[in-house]
């Protein structure tokens, strides 16, 4: 299997939704990350978060295997420690083999209402 | 003609939403991919699915004629297996002739409400 | 001024939605290409259009002068013929002069909702 | 800290929607540009709007601290003039150190109704 994406990829507008209506999980406000590991190694990825007053937090670490992808909340990572709803924030995904990222944004704060933004991450080496 | 693209493309966030309202098939849920092929041969290219918890799927064959587009909604793929709703996915496109590949989403899930979200795929090769 | 961007770009997803709501112009439906020239001779591009059952379309010429931008709704396009509603396309864009191209869909088909979706076209050369 | 991104990010395509609805400031209408600073020293960057009929305007001075992101609304932007709500323009970002540029934009102009749409800037140098 040929490798495919690169070893560091970029998302700078997160940004989770404080609030959501609807029935959860298919309906909750989220960010999200999506990866896809093509190789034949498991990608121990980790994640740091940038934010706008403070130091970068983590290493947060996402295990892609082989073969796999894998979408991951950006809501539900708590270690080191949760990511807030509503406070903007970047992050920078480091994997030991070529991945690809896409990011994806579900905003459901209106009663009735789903909207949905998102891009590839910049991909970088 | 000058040849534009690349061989190989990458969308590791893909998810047919579950369920759908409004009028078939223009406000049905789907994913989609959007290949255009400037070459003058005919793509006959392959597609490769990508799960969380199980080895990937294909080939899907789908052909672009010279000198033509083809906007593929993911619901419609049944061979070798239908691609199922609400169950996250990445797939791979490869080409014998550069394309060019982009991906949509188009949610209807809420009654009166379309959302759209979209980005072109990564290109390897 | 340092010239930025390509000479081609390339968008495979185009699709015009049929019908709209609300006030025209800002709500009606339509596909836009956005492009930026920041040189300083003005950008005589041609547009080139592919279908799924026929040859391409072209040339369309549109002019984008010296450090301006231009945003053009593909439904305004009417010369050599006009690219009709709920047609799937894709497109290519040449520039004498490097742009960059941005493409945006607003979909207003249901009422009292607006859609979005976009991405930046892919550079070519 | 490897230093990751371009110092230069073009996006064609901005338009701030005129007009919003819902309380302020979570759902006014916006253009925004997130720009992910992951080196060691402060980005002062400058922004250049380019518009259809007139000269270029800036620098608009934006500094992104060392280890920081900043999402940074257009309609914000007022020196030296403000960017006015309902005017299509393009803008360049230009770093002195390497840094990612998303951008995002959220239409609130129908009651009840949020759209949103983003890519990643185009990165050039």
């Amino acid at each position: 299997m040929v490798q495919l994406g690169a070893k560091v990829w970029v998302v700078p507008g997160g940004h989770i939704p404080f609030g959501g209506t609807g029935p959860e999980p298919d309906f909750t406000s989220f960010d999200q990350l999506c990866v896809l590991n093509t190789t034949d190694s498991a990608a121990e990825t980790t994640l740091l978060f940038y934010y706008q007053d403070t130091e970068p937090v983590g290493p947060y670490r996402i295990v892609v295997d082989a073969r796999r992808i894998r979408h991951v909340r950006v809501n539900d990572l708590i270690d080191p420690e949760a990511v807030r709803l509503d406070r903007p924030y970047g992050c920078v995904l480091r994997s030991p083999v070529p991945v690809v990222v896409q990011f994806l944004r579900q905003d459901s704060r209106l009663p009735g209402v789903v909207a949905l933004t998102g891009t590839m991450a910049h991909p970088v080496a």
